[in-house]
């Protein structure tokens, strides 16, 4: 063998190659999270990998991480600049009101999966390609659907084995109760001008709120003396929130209340919560999150209509399910493999591994002209149940001989018989 | 509700939203893939959606349309140059390489599933952002796997319920006898370099092979005369190709064997194919193909180590599958809507609900405070098996009222039956 090092190329920093072994992982929680889906009446929708720039500064938020710092935006052929994807709802708003949806009768309930951008800095749990799965409901603002919504991530986390996944609930209020706060925010922050961190100043008149998640140490001791939303809310955010609460009770989920929870996004209303679990080494152990968004349709062209919805970030739950030694299905093994003797055998034997995958066998051979010890090794490491045998004395007879490994059993049967011998006994 | 039209941002040109009742039938597709390949033991893997675009230019080929006009590149922030995959191979090629999977018992058999990008004047089952599902057979020279993966194509059109899908073949030959082909050709076109269109001359050199699927009139005509590959095949060259024909025969595969077949991508060798079916407003009626290219791992810095596969569009399936009038499954209805009555039902509904919904039973219930009535109708239009009333009364006794819609019939059951009540019944 030859190598050419000095021409790899290698896969861009920050993403992954998911490759067998690992993947039926992957195929098994989002055949979960479309099962789950099913159940609560939420249907998939793609939108594509990218969108026009503007999309996102509109509905992730001018003053956000994302758009300002870790966006992939590029300017296309046609001088278009569109960017990808660095999240899930700008989309899937962006849809509803493009084809009209909220014509039709409500609620909206979808659900999306998907590779998913931002350019940050890698590592565990934080890739620059990463993969979510989200759901979002449409046109109601009834406080049961934000628990329905609550609900059916932790039927999802439950029905993958994941064990101790919290709920961190918050209420941002309505915009009245929002805009209220936001003025006595801003006054209590100015009392603290000059010990701000620079962030938490350019964020004072854009998004006050933004600065009680800070991360700074002087910040955040001077957060935790600021005003408590929950000490402003109007009499329907109350409500909103009691009712929301008063499920989550009632449906035996396990939450707190953190009334420091304001999310990463400008644009929830209401409700906003995370799912959170222990990871170690992966930041604050929150596998997703969500809330309401009162406001998005409008802001995207659409007429006033409510929205609630979370996105989960299906890489931190790989790595849950791992930290927590969940046991997980893996690659099924053959339920037959072909060994054959002979130039003419070797040909036939496409044709009787072409009849056994058409009767739905999961089957393969040696194309490597292996020796038949060596061949057995291969059935061996492929997890086959039964090796079949085709040498020329069997050929000329329309026989092929079986063995099943796990016993040694072996018995010379008729090669019309081979597909119903197998299934059988599988 | 109010609209602010002017502030509209739509989906980029070229790419699509797959909506609830289309997106269903993308699901099935997509299932059917996995399983197919499962029973031909082929194995998923995942790579970037984006990769360094020196890959694709070592990939696909330099004096490639995709490469030339069609790739979606764009410098990240950290100054490199990236491109959008614009089809599946280089990257999964670049991935065996990288993680040494040519160490690895051969053949490694893989699939991909996914969104690829060109910038293309967009048509009917000619997307900016379009999906393919491809296999990949590392390791092994044996035309028997050609003939597999030929197999495995078909046997993926006939589980959808495709019907006449026909496979185009052509053998391109192995290195040596290209080589020698490549000069006959370019001294046959010297003699017609007047004649010859801009494009095919700009090829003569590149790649001569090219010019013989010009679309160009008169530079058509000039290769029809053209001397045949086949007339200059190496002994090894001809077996090949010869055992390929030969099993495709065996296993009943309807085939035509067509010498301008030389596929768009510079790094076949032997066997190239395609899929063809009718597609009226498609391009050509291809569906899919593929072929052999042993140089191509040795190209990406990895041993010598020969591959062999396809790609199939999967638009163009849908589009096939919608032409022929193929009867795909719908979105499933919903085992049961519940109706409440009184706010006191309202709330304990949410409970109802979720243990239906962790029994694996498919429900729903308003969240528009509608009147009875129209909740009855959305119960129809979700296609419910079952309408459950909880009244205020009932729930004070602990029951509820089911009525099963197609029949009409109605009874009032505990509440402790009502999951069994369905199970049973649906």
């Amino acid at each position: 063998m030859k190598f050419q090092a000095s021409t790899k190329v290698q896969i861009p920093r920050g993403t992954d190659d998911i490759m067998p072994g690992e993947v039926e992982k992957w195929q098994w929680i989002e055949q979960k999270a479309r099962e789950i889906c099913g159940l609560y009446d939420y249907h998939e929708i793609r939108t594509p990998v990218f969108e026009h720039t503007e999309l996102f500064h509109r509905g992730v938020g001018e003053a956000t991480d994302i758009v300002e710092k870790e966006m992939y935006s590029f300017t296309d052929r046609g001088n278009r600049s569109i960017s990808l994807r660095p999240e899930g709802t700008a989309g899937v708003v962006r849809s509803f009101v493009e084809k009209k949806m909220f014509a039709q009768p409500q609620p909206t309930k979808w659900y999306y999966m998907g590779p998913m951008f931002r350019y940050e800095n890698p590592q565990a749990g934080r890739r620059r390609q990463f993969h979510q799965f989200g759901v979002e409901a449409f046109g109601s603002v009834d406080p049961l659907l934000d628990a329905e919504v609550i609900a059916l991530g932790m039927q999802y986390f439950k029905s993958l084995g994941l064990k101790d996944v919290r709920v961190e609930i918050n209420t941002l209020g309505d915009a009245e109760s929002r805009q209220q706060y936001r003025e006595k925010l801003i006054t209590y922050f100015e009392g603290y001008m000059d010990e701000l961190s620079a962030e938490a100043k350019s964020r004072l008149y854009k998004n006050p709120l933004r600065i009680l998640d800070s991360k700074d140490a002087r910040t955040k001791e001077i957060a935790a003396g600021a005003p408590l939303l929950r000490d402003h809310l109007n009499e329907t955010s109350r409500n909103h929130f009691d009712t929301v609460i008063r499920t989550l009770d009632l449906l035996g989920i396990p939450y707190v209340i953190n009334p420091r929870l304001v999310r990463g996004l400008d644009y929830y209303t209401h409700t906003a919560f995370e799912y959170t679990v222990d990871i170690s080494g992966a930041q604050a152990g929150s596998i997703g999150g969500g809330g309401r968004y009162n406001g998005l349709v409008e802001q995207f062209g659409g007429p006033e209509m409510p929205g609630v919805g979370f996105g989960i970030g299906l890489e931190r739950v790989i790595l849950a399910l791992t930290e927590q030694q969940v046991k997980l299905p893996l690659a099924q093994g053959l339920d037959c493999y072909l060994i054959t003797l002979g130039e003419e055998a070797k040909l036939v034997g496409m044709k009787v591994l072409q009849s056994m995958r058409e009767a739905g066998l999961r089957v393969d051979r040696d194309y490597m002209d292996r020796k038949m010890k060596a061949q057995f090794k291969t059935a061996d490491r492929l997890q086959a149940t039964y090796v079949a045998i085709l040498g020329e004395e069997e050929l000329k007879r329309n026989q092929i001989n079986v063995k099943r490994l796990a016993t040694g059993e072996q018995e010379t049967i008729s090669l019309d018989q081979l597909i119903s011998h197998i299934q059988q006994q599988r």
